[in-house]
């Protein structure tokens, strides 16, 4: 279902030097190995991405071959994750490795984690290096989002017996080894690889040259578990001023080092992910070079259970046809109601979600949001209320359908900021993802409660109303 | 409107150790200093801040006041920034002059453009350095998402004509003030501070001690504007390795360094934001310990215009009264057609907007949106519609019925994902904020055709529905 390139270039009209994949398209196109990756690695990665975005998933394999892995390996790096990987899946596994053996470990790791188990059996066993395999195996074994997922493995560490020369000599013959490593700080370990301490490069700096690193290392040093979780990684940075922090297996070995930007990088795509499910994108992350079919079946896969909510609220409305029938005005004022107590309760839930993140409530303490939404809502209501209240009795000149309809959505948004507020705690609470049940089961709630009460009401006054 | 702090003890009931602010409200009413200050100096980032989130705003202040300026500042790190910029203008500015002197120069900044003008200058007044004052008043006159906004002042410096002798022994002699600065990179600047080079750490490690810094410098290296926004920063650090980059003025000179976990983090909060204002939080952050009227105002200055737009969409019902007369079901229908279009548009509205902070697309790219959302909107359409429409048919027996149901949501999902796709572009390049505008207007203009299709196609069938 996806279009093929030279249909894109007629829908999408060149616009200055904004189409970085007309360039691509063309060298592609020539088949001119050299000049392409000339072309792609003087792009940026935004325009990477674009170029990538815009070639067919064929195209875009062909593309990431004839690269050659260096500059294959750059591009793949600035690629949406799921992108990357399909890519890679397609591809050769003997090529596939070669690419991955150019990528930095943390990067490869969460490509071939996001991969099928076959797909990315096949390319570490196509890896020339079998340590590196080996490494890597264990690395997708981890979950993504924890230290061992987050870490990166090239760290620089010695032994406690070494010297602040050996040190300097090591640094000045690996200088090249090192240039892409964070060594402002290196790890001293004991002999099995336990984490005993860490050097502050400043430290050796200014130490002489004949002291042992044992005796000027910090020693006891703050490290994390490989197992430890995102949250709990993101609250350890929050109590320390460090950009990384030594992440140590069971046994208190050095597996690696997670970067307080890695950190922030997780936690924010976290936050990302959270605005996606709630707006209904499930099944992770869609972008527009999808094939038409995975994105149709996944926001149908959202869809289509709102349509089953959406039925059993709108159940209530047809059990008063009757009074309807009679007052065709309260017809007017059910998606209102519906829009407006959605709307207040999502506030609700936006604010409680908020709260958790950044851990001023605890899943447990219903009480609080009670007290503090219940008293809100009541405000709200009245205001709201008495707005549209007013509106319904000068429409149709009724006091009582204003009663009536003002009445509803008072107490229908006292009712959505109370479940609005708990129910993010509750999934919470039931280990359910907040923004993926908040939304639709707080709507159809609020909606059948909404419902149920303007068309109660209208019937318990009917006589008035017509 | 806010309780006070004796109430919230019985409105949440203790939890195991989970209730740092008990300790924190029995010291407080205490009156011991110091023993207050040991106990929240033992607190973790969290749990100081669920504890001065459950004390009253006077009683925030009170402990901040009592705390001292060392473990004041501590704590307002960690408190969400709002709140923290509340405590500050409260005080005496005399008592959070001291408190700012503690603050790393970022932090201080943030809070100091949270607050009034009156209020900041009123505690800049009172700092003991008027060099300080006048380098964090120069700061708050940065944008906040901008790299004079982000960017730390605590850098090491040296002269060109410098030996790796002399640098090294300011290490030496500075060890303690540098301790919380990034020394992995120091810059080499011109006599008038202009930015000439980098200088690695690794580089003094292993060069000779009678080397100028001028000769192992990198010179020209990469750099940022103070001037330059989020988003440009974050693309400069996808392009590129380094930790932190250094931001220079106009003239060249040397302001500050811009580390990646700020960008990152400031992104994250960008992020966050975006979803908050999507779900109806707007004016800022909002915490259940602010004060309820605060709350209660800026809910309502979202929900009120929600309320116009509502009627307007169901002004469309009022105006095909004697339809639904007719044919009662079809207000049974009208709630679910409305939900289910303001859902498939929400998708399209969040893969734009997804696509959008990827520079996957830029605003001017409608006809691949329409393109690429067209054809997934008339698959989905199709589906949902054929499924509504059936049950509609079944429900009442009538198959006329089922086509204008299922008829009306499969044009109206269609116009919702195109709609959807189309308005973050609209809304970028009208310089509006995507997520403020997108939502509301979004559901109001498919409330009103969904509306309008269900009747107008009722209306034309109308002899087969009764």
């Amino acid at each position: 279902m996806d279009e093929p390139a030279s249909e894109i270039e007629a829908v999408d009209p060149p616009e200055g030097d904004n189409t970085p994949w007309l360039g691509l398209a063309e060298r592609l196109e020539a088949g001119d190995a050299e000049a392409l990756a000339a072309f792609v690695d003087e792009l940026s990665a935004e325009d990477q991405r674009r170029a990538f975005s815009r070639l067919g998933a064929a195209e875009g394999e062909r593309a990431i071959a004839l690269l050659g892995p260096g500059s294959a390996a750059h591009v793949l790096e600035h690629l949406p994750e799921s992108q990357a990987a399909d890519i890679l899946e397609e591809l050769e596994p003997a090529v596939a490795a070669d690419i991955i053996e150019q990528l930095p470990a943390d990067v490869s790791t969460d490509l071939l984690q996001e991969m099928g188990d076959e797909d990315s059996g096949a390319i570490l066993g196509e890896l020339d290096d079998a340590e590196e395999a080996e490494e890597l195996r264990a690395l997708a074994a981890h979950d993504p989002e924890s230290a061992g997922g987050l870490m990166s493995t090239s760290f620089v560490a010695f032994r406690e017996g070494a010297t602040v020369a050996e040190v300097l000599e090591d640094f000045r013959e690996n200088a090249e080894t090192y240039a892409d490593r964070d060594v402002q700080y290196s790890y001293v370990l004991g002999p099995g690889g336990e984490l005993r301490g860490v050097l502050r490069l400043r430290d050796l700096v200014i130490s002489r040259r004949s002291a042992k690193v044992g005796d000027i290392m910090i020693p006891e040093p703050l490290h994390v578990g490989v197992g430890d979780a995102l949250t709990e990684l993101h609250k350890r940075f929050e109590d320390t001023r460090f950009l990384g922090l030594p992440a140590v297996d069971e046994a208190g070995v050095l597996r690696g080092v997670v970067s307080r930007a890695a950190v922030e990088e997780a936690q924010a795509e976290y936050s990302v992910d959270d605005f996606r499910v709630a707006a209904g994108i499930v099944g992770g992350e869609e972008l527009r070079s999808m094939p038409m079919l995975t994105r149709c079946v996944r926001r149908l896969s959202w869809l289509t259970p709102n349509i089953a909510l959406n039925i059993a609220a709108a159940s209530v409305i047809a059990m008063y046809e009757s009074t309807i029938q009679s007052v065709i005005a309260l017809a007017v004022f059910l998606p209102i109601i519906s829009d407006m107590s959605g709307c207040s309760g999502n506030q609700a839930v936006a604010v409680s979600m908020r709260e958790l993140t950044l851990g001023l409530i605890r899943p447990g303490e219903y009480l609080r949001v009670l007290w503090k939404e219940g008293v809100l809502g009541f405000f709200n209501g009245a205001v709201l209320g008495i707005l549209l209240g007013t509106i319904a009795a000068l429409w149709k000149g009724n006091l009582w359908l204003g009663a009536v309809i003002g009445g509803a959505l008072m107490l229908n948004t006292l009712l959505s900021v109370l479940l609005g507020g708990l129910v993010p705690l509750l999934m919470k609470r039931l280990k359910v993802d907040p923004a993926l049940a908040s939304g639709p089961l707080l709507t159809t709630c609020t909606d059948m409660c909404g419902f149920f009460m303007v068309l109660t009401l209208a019937t318990a006054v009917l006589d008035r109303l017509v």
